[in-house]
């Protein structure tokens, strides 16, 4: 197994907003894909549609404010299955958050792809707590020829 | 053992610029850090300064246009004895690069963050390679309390 790990954090007093972008589908759809759909609440299913293809994220967890836990429940084979955990805390002036995406069978080219994808995400989910806007799909970066 | 992988590609017709950027001192010091000295070849060890702290990389293997390894002699504990792995190949219009910091004892929250940091290198090395501007430390991406 091979886990994708990463570690961000927004400069807010509490992690409220974060826990908001996370756990609603205006919040994810303004730093993930402008194409979010489905139900946010726990056992409910989001929908998350890019250009070259979609997940579905079954919600397992919401701890408010410190934890949400999904598990992927449709996409591209290698995704299905792996489950996806978002840890916060309060550390002074910062929300940090950190990012696990848990369980691939294999460490494939894909899952290099997926891990450098991920942290310009979590960028954009920074930009969006801070700032108020985020660059969610399909105005995300562009970081290979696999988009 | 814990692993971070991430995959980039570059727009660029062949790896030319990619090693360039990965193999001199004037390449690594346009995207990674300013602050970089020592000697590129293989045996030679080039020393990286950031503002938190440095790194020492032992240049351990050269494959012209494919292959650049290090091993980690000088830096943070948590560093030290690990090894980075560059790995190209063309594809098309793009150059494509595989990288591998390998062999971390645990997955600390220190490892957490280097992951989205080397993420947002990437797409410095990235910048720098097609346009000739990258965004090296000190003008680095600030991802967190940690910098």
């Amino acid at each position: 197994m091979s886990d994708i790990l990463h570690r961000i954090a927004t400069e807010t007093a509490s992690p409220d907003g974060v826990y908001q972008a996370l756990t609603t589908i205006d919040g994810l759809a303004g730093w993930w894909t402008t194409d979010t759909t489905g139900k946010a609440d726990v056992g409910g299913v989001i929908d998350f549609q890019f250009v070259p293809g979609g997940f579905s994220m079954k919600v397992l967890e919401l701890q408010p404010g410190e934890l949400v836990r999904w598990e992927v429940v449709e996409g591209p084979e290698e995704w299905v299955g792996t489950k996806v955990n978002w840890t916060l805390k309060q550390s002074g002036d910062y929300t940090v958050v950190l990012f696990e995406h848990l369980g691939w069978k294999e460490p494939v080219e894909f899952m290099y792809h997926c891990s450098t994808k991920w942290a310009s995400y979590l960028l954009s989910l920074k930009s969006l707590v801070e700032t108020g806007a985020g660059f969610p799909s399909p105005k995300d970066v562009q970081i290979s020829d696999w988009h």
